[in-house]
């Protein structure tokens, strides 16, 4: 068995003790003789699953009583929905961020439902930055504010969590949820597709705010209503429950690595000297102004474009897998989620350091 | 490692061989170093095993060609309202028939968008036979006929497709798909959940006549719009990829069986035989109408209802797993889809045979 280094945005590299374990007992769980996979959501081991996930999800992120954690299908896209539909509230605008693909995305399908207002965009300079909170034009009615804290794919990050005073704040959290401590009492709303930081694809968790739940849009389908999946404990109908478990089991993996807290030394660690080399080898660049840059995806060109091709080639022949940029941006970019480890972004620089030698 | 038997109702027995596989490439799918899970779902090999997996699904089902397939989240439970959202089309009435639980929820969530007839319903008998087609009250102005071939709960199998004329027929497939011949063509659009006869919770199958795609209640979320999907190889954003994959491996798995009629040879056998000794010993009971019982869900009740508890443990300590009825009828189920081999059909009709005699 070989294990490369996978510089995947999503679905992206998982810890390797999680697919180890989960390796392990994929036919035979605990003894039961039988996969996780074939159990039933209902039978009392996979209830204590699911509730230990949740409750490792709880402190890690030190999530307080008065939100509800859901473990739902569909994706962070899905939520571009059931936000609308679950948060308006008898209110018919919202306020929405622009900082990027995925505001722009969240933006399009809110407007099926309700009065978007982009309260800052940075598409004037191409997505390098985020706005200050005084650049927000905030409107006190709106019946929330939703904004993309990392944008997977320009690699920009918002350095602080915008002030909405009494304006719930919702924060699609898909690319860097559990990368660094953040407060969750701050936010009404904060979600995120598993396939990043938590587990595989198709898995969606969404922490929300006890208070906001129970006013839908009238066609609102009954999985997308928050309350009714609250109230059901995730467990309306059948939910996905591998991907539930190898969450549990990428939880258990950060508490051992010393929680968020832990992690988020090893990703700033990561990502410092990642974009040191790319600030300090003319042969390489980021766009993305410096406050606003990512820990997680990591986005950088070459001096010379002619040498993508083959620069992505050797970095393969090297075990350094899916650096290509995402196909709008074109160039490289480099995901350096929680469970990369750090060797895979050495192993990067130094094939970085010793490609630009050879071709710079 | 101890592999039992496993009557699970849902999520439920996944062919071994299927599990020993996705065990051994769990780390290193195919030597790229990396878990199929850790990949992009616009890579070039995972596009490719999602492709294979259609085609080998519509090799098994004879699907014609003017039939989208369709690999969704949510569960069959988010396919009662994607149905009505989908396929209203401009008119107000849907028939459904309502031969138990799963009848009935799909019910209760497409009143939600549509005025619905229950053309025909069984509660009378308690949900015990299947209404003849002379006596479906069909309305020729429906938007369609929803119906469920097979209920998982109290085992209650339809023995003929309804003929519906013009009016398009929507089947909820999702616990006997698969296990035995139909003619697609018979149908407007098929469905299910994949935790029965497909694979792990989480994906959920669609088969459309394309010529119903397009024309959407307004308020349908893109993620629930069958066209949007269609267009977008349903990758308008990231699949769930691994039980994408592991239904690809169960259908390969189902062509070596000798496809769905080789399966289907198979399920006939284990089915009859348990019904055999239900039928035979009167320690045993099945309320269900000949005519009407399921190949793929058993339930039947003791004559002693005060040693249901002895024979489950008895029947877990002898490695048949997951025998308790459903909670809302008591009693015992077997869930014998087509993974459930044989033997584990002849153990569980060999230890019912025992526990009689020692208490009959």
């Amino acid at each position: 068995m070989t294990r490369n280094y996978n510089f995947s945005a999503g679905p992206s590299a998982l810890p390797e003790d999680v697919l180890k374990q989960a390796q392990h007992e994929l036919l035979d769980w605990h003894g039961l003789g039988l996969s996780i996979m074939e159990m039933s959501h209902r039978s009392k081991e996979f209830v204590a699953v699911a509730a230990e996930a949740e409750q490792d999800l709880r402190d890690l992120m030190k999530i307080p009583d008065n939100y509800k954690v859901l473990f739902m299908q569909g994706g962070a896209s899905s939520q571009f929905s059931m936000i609308p539909m679950n948060l308006l509230r008898g209110k018919t605008t919202a306020d929405y961020i622009n900082t990027g693909d995925w505001s722009k995305k969240a933006i399009k399908e809110a407007s099926r439902y309700c009065d978007v207002n982009v309260v800052a965009t940075t598409e004037a300079d191409n997505f390098t930055s985020v706005p200050a909170q005084s650049e927000l034009k905030l409107n006190p009615d709106a019946a929330y504010v939703h904004y993309t804290p990392n944008e997977t794919i320009r690699g920009v990050e918002f350095d602080y969590i915008p002030d909405t005073g009494d304006v719930p704040l919702v924060a699609d959290m898909s690319s860097n949820i559990l990368s660094r401590p953040i407060d969750v009492s701050r936010f009404a709303m904060i979600y995120a597709g598993a396939q990043k930081n938590i587990g595989p694809a198709g898995l969606t968790v969404v922490i929300v705010r006890d208070d906001l739940l129970g006013d839908i849009l009238p066609t609102t389908p009954a999985l997308y209503d928050y309350k009714v999946n609250a109230d059901a404990d995730s467990m309306l109908n059948t939910p996905p429950t591998f991907g539930w478990y190898l969450a549990g089991l990428v939880f258990k993996w950060l508490k051992a690595q010393g929680g968020v807290e832990g992690i988020a030394e090893l990703n700033r660690r990561k990502a410092e000297k990642l974009y040191a080399v790319i600030d300090s080898n003319p042969f390489y660049s980021n766009p993305v102004a410096i406050n606003a840059r990512s820990w997680m995806n990591v986005p950088f060109i070459l001096a010379n474009a002619d040498l993508d091709k083959l620069f992505l080639q050797e970095a393969q022949d090297k075990g350094l897998l899916n650096l290509p940029g995402h196909r709008s941006v074109g160039g490289m970019r480099a995901s350096i989620y929680n469970a990369v480890p750090e060797e895979g972004v050495d192993a990067l620089i130094a094939f970085m350091q010793d490609f630009s030698q050879r071709h710079g």
